[in-house]
Formats: C-alpha cells, structure tokens, sequence
C-alpha cells in the first residue's frame, strides 16, 4: 500500500482521537437495570473532597463516608431475611452474617468476607454491606472481619487480623469448607493473606472471591489510564486513592509484594474466581491478577461485564449482571468447597433421585 | 460528607480528566517483548487508507494488504517445520496445514482455522498465518477455510462456505473430534456458523476458539470509546473498518443476529475459549460474548492480556504472553476434544505410569 498525504479528513479524525469523550454513551449492549443506573450518575470524579492532612482530618474523613453506608447497611438489614451480629475473635472484631435461609449445599460452608475501602474506609457497622449481599444471593453464612486500617494501624496490622481470624476458624472447621474473598482492597488483603499463609504452610480456604482487587496499589496498568474519568465509583489513582494507599503502606515502596500482591507468588493458590467491568479503574489489575494465577497453575475464572465500573458487579443488585455474578459464585463455591461427609451423601442422593438414576447404572450390577 | 468549592487543584485535575493521554505509557505489567513491540508501533491509526469507493479500488486496497502477508507468511513456511498444502473441498478453497511433528495427544484432532480481516481482507494464501501459529503451537493439524467474501461475495457466502466444508469433513471424523475458530471476524464467523448449525440441528464441534471476535459489527460497545485511538491494530470502528462491514451485511440491518451474532441465540453451544487484551477495540465484543455463553449454559473461558491490542496475543509469536495463550489453548483442546477409543487407551496408560498409580487404588482391590 503506498503512503498518502493526510486528506481534511483524516485530519480531522486524528484530531477527534486525540479528545476522546470523557465518559462512553450509556453502555447499550448492558441491561436495562445497569444502563439506566449508570446513565443517572456517570463519572466518579466528584465522588472525594481534597486529601486529608492530619490523623484527625482522616479521621474526620472517614467517618464521613462511612456514616451513609452504616445508615443504608442498617436500612437493608431491617428489610432483609438476615441476621447480622457483632463479635469478637482472638481481639479482632467480626460480623456473623446469617441469612434466614441458609441452602443446604451450602450447610458446612463459610464466607470469610474481607471488605473494601483502600484500607482506610467501610471499617466498623459499614464492613458487611457485600457479605450481606453474598450470604443473601448464595444462601450460606458469612464472617465479614472488621481488621485494622490506617491511618492509626497501617500494615501488616489488615493482614495480621485476617490471619488470626482464620487460623482460630480453622480449629472449627476444614479449611477447605471456607471461602474468602471481597473487592477492591479486600481483594487485594485476600491475595496478601493466602500469599502468607502459604509462607506460614497453612492450609488455604477451599476458593476465593477476588474482586477488582488492588493487587497493584502502585497505579501501573492500561486501565488506570484508559478508564481514568470513565470509572463512576473511582475516578482517578491519582489525589485521594494514592494517599489512602500511602497510609497503609506506611512507608513502604508501593512495589513491595507485601504492599502489591500483584509482585508476588501465586504459587499453591486455591481456585480463585475474579470480577470486573470494561470500565474499572482496576481492570487491569483484575485480569493481571487472573492471568498470574493461572500461570502459577491455579483454577481461576473471570467475569468481565459490560458498563461495569470498580465494584459494579454488585452494586445494582436487581441488575441481571449482579443476579448471573452470584449465581457464578455461588455455583463455584459449590465446585470447589468442601462438603461434610453426611452433607455430600445427602446431596449425592438427591441428585440421584434428580437424575431418575437408571438401575442399569448401579454399582451392585459391576462384578 | 459536606460539599466543597472546587480548589484551583480540583479545576485542574477535572481539565486534565477531560483531554486523557491518547495511548497509555508502555505497558508495565506486560512482558518486555511484548512491551518493546508495542513502544515501538503504538498506534494504529496510520494502517488503513481512505476508503476505496468502486469494487476495483476494494480490489486493489486488498491486495495492497494481503501482499506483504503472503510475502510473510510464505517466508514463515521456509524457515518452520511445517507444510502448507491448497486443496478444495466442495468447490471451497481451503488450505491444509501439517506440523512436521504431531502431538500423540493431538492425533485425531483437527483445528478448523476461520482467518480474520472484516470478511474483506485476508483471503487466499494469506489466510492460513494463524493457523501455522496455532498448528505449530499446538502440534496439531489445522484446515484453513478460503471463504468467499465482499464485494464479490456478501453475506452469507462466507456462512454457507465454512459450513460445506465442516459438513464434509463430518463425514470423515466425530464432529466432536474437531475445534473450530479464528479471530477477529474468524471469531465473529465461527459463532455465526455454529449458530447455522444448532438451527440445523447439525452436531457442533468439540472445542471453539474466539479471539477478540467480530461478534457486534454495529460498533456497540463500551471500549469502542474508551479504546479508540489505543488499540495499535485498529485505531476506531468509524471508517474503515465500518465501510467492509457494510459491504459483508450487503444492505442488511448491522444488529441483524445473522450479522452480529452476538444478537443471536447461544444455547447449545460448546466449550469456547476467548481470548482478548486491555487495549482491544473488541475487549467489549469478547466480554459480552463471553458472559452471553455463559448465561446460555456454555463452558466459557476468557484470557484477557495487559497491553495487548486487537489480535496482539498471536502477533507477537516469541512473547510469553502468545506462549501462555498457546498453551491454554492446547490444555483446553486436549480438554473438551474427543479422543479415538486408542488414542484414549494410550494417553491413559501415560498417564498411569506418569502417576505412578499405586496397587492401593487399583479397581482388583475392590470387592
């Protein structure tokens, strides 16, 4: 093909690319749920204020944004067949999360759920609101840990909590009858917690949940770039995220793998489910994560869904992405966890009868 | 949280947001041979010329492209251990293409390569350059199909073409014995075939292959905003590229599921593999397919690379990322595509001695 001269045209079409719209049009291959949420608030950017300066200007800070969330948790409590209860294990606070109804596959199984927030925000009453949606939408019990955060306890003081909760669950029940798992820094903390234990050669969960995860806190990846002001929950790495992140680090190089789990070992991982959007912020994050992990010879799975920014995925719980995203999970965790011998012969029986199972197949028939 | 006045910072911070860097910097989390190449032809924008407006001037722009990649994939024959035969099928033009070595494992399989280039492009000799990619990759055999396509021949020439020669080759060998796929419009081809399959109730193939595929040709879709101008390979849908898509729907509604299949029905489909990156004008095409045939019941994996552009995990043949991508496909071949009964009986004995079975498990043991 021989070389042209740029006509008007091309011209104008290189300028077009150059400023590119600032937010897609509302996301027509979504569901009518989704689309019609992401039409009403679009871009993220105003989500923050200005950085906080000083422990009590954090404190301030974060008692804003997590006041709201307990109000809405507390709203949907109120509404929801669920109990919700405050305890504490080895000094570390935790929330039971119960539903009314538990499946009865799901009989010896536990969520160990860690919750979000750049490990800064949703700590206290605000933790539970995913582990509510996902003991609901699964049908099985969850344990959501309140760990400590910055800025008073920057890491390890996140992974250390975790840790002790799950190892005193682990002198309750087989390891592999939990799963763990949340989004964003909970994902992130699930991935530095499993890459501890198996440092420690302690038993891993039996799956994880890994959403979003910031696996990389140190801002590298395409999409901190391609989704900047297209995410609607975060905008921008740069300003408050970063600052939170410098919290936890406390000092640290933000390439440390105990920092970025994204830079260490994933080696001897659990099955591992992972969920993202085509407009996270932490796309890039998520599918480095999922890539890895299968590179190290883990069973991982991943969900991309379309229109959905950081943590979408269960945000709009009436959407048709968030009713396939927790029937993937819960199907996943059915796959991978662990049964109780008398659970599994009575789900074996059942599907037996399920199946009309044909005497011609009986093991009473073989030699 | 109480409201704030926009700071200077804050008014910059927006600006910035609104005019995002046109390519994100070299990608960091991708490998370094991945990496180089993409630093070194970062944009896409210059590869296509104005649009041809007489069926001679589409003529000549596509031999003016498919030139230099017979010139290449010739070149690429000379040095592999692999022959490439021309034959017809039912008047169909295909091309048979044998590694030197057969994997065992391999022996009845057979890849059936639909190439890419928007029902346009690609055709003749210059169809077959991914199928040697995969056929060497995977120590298989591959038949790449020579479809008819625009101008000379709309939709559904290139349907009716790939679905003679599978029905031909039905007759040969268990449809179950063979995968199926491409990329580009090769993925977007394949999902409509076997869509014309299962209508005509016609057993599908073991295995599919998707790649970035040309599912929506509509131009609907989130990363055709939010990747414009990023993808190294095609730079926007408005265009070019639309123009061949016209000429392949030969008047017809751009939505018509026998255009864009991902309007169409996937019940029924097999285990598929997807594969895609985060700078791929089709990531929203291979994610929406992908959650479709998972909502439809399919097995469905998808591998989504950082840094990689429309069909980049095949154009960079030495980087890990296609070594990765080549192994997954061969482990998901091997997974879901029908051994001959002695080809079975081999690989179990391999496998048995591999394992090292010990007497202890050994079925005689059993009463």
């Amino acid at each position: 093909m021989t070389k042209q001269e740029p006509t008007t045209e091309n011209k104008a079409q290189k300028t077009a690319l150059k400023i590119r719209p600032q937010v897609p049009p509302p996301p027509e291959g979504a569901s009518d749920v989704l689309r019609a949420a992401v039409s009403k608030s679009a871009s993220g950017e105003a989500r923050f204020g200005e950085i906080p300066q000083s422990d009590d200007e954090w404190l301030a800070f974060i008692a804003a944004f997590n006041n709201p969330l307990v109000e809405g948790i507390r709203g949907m409590v109120a509404q929801s067949p669920i109990t919700v209860e405050r305890d504490e294990i080895e000094g570390v606070a935790v929330y039971h999360v119960i539903p009314d109804e538990i499946d009865p596959v799901h009989k010896d199984h536990l969520f160990v759920h860690i919750h979000g927030g750049a490990y800064i925000l949703g700590g206290g009453e605000a933790c539970v609101g995913e582990a509510i949606a996902i003991a609901l939408g699964t049908k099985m019990r969850a344990l959501s840990i309140d760990y400590r955060m910055a800025p008073r306890h920057p890491y390890p003081a996140a992974v250390d909590d975790v840790v002790t909760v799950y190892r005193h669950l682990m002198k309750q029940r087989p390891a592999r009858s939990m799963a763990m798992g949340g989004s964003s820094a909970g994902g992130g903390l699930t991935l530095s917690v499993v890459q501890r234990l198996i440092e420690m050669d302690v038993d891993v969960p039996g799956a994880l949940f890994v959403g979003t995860p910031g696996s990389d806190l140190s801002g590298t990846g395409d999409t901190f770039y391609t989704n900047q002001g297209v995410d609607r929950n975060i905008s921008t790495y740069k300003g408050i995220i970063e600052a939170m992140v410098r919290l936890y680090a406390d000092g640290r190089d933000l390439k440390d793998p105990l920092i970025s789990p994204i830079y260490g070992d994933f080696h001897g991982f659990p099955p591992t489910i992972l969920a993202t959007g085509t407009r996270d912020l932490f796309l890039s994050n998520t599918i480095r994560t999922h890539i890895k992990l299968r590179q190290a010879g883990a069973v991982a799975d991943i969900l991309v869904y379309e229109g959905v920014s950081h943590g979408d995925y269960l945000h709009e719980l009436a959407s048709p992405e968030s009713q396939h995203f927790l029937e993937e999970l819960d199907r996943f965790f059915i796959q991978h966890l662990q049964f109780a011998p008398k659970t599994a012969a009575l789900m074996m029986e059942r599907m037996n009868s399920a199946l009309n199972l044909s005497l011609g197949l009986d093991r009473s028939e073989s030699p």
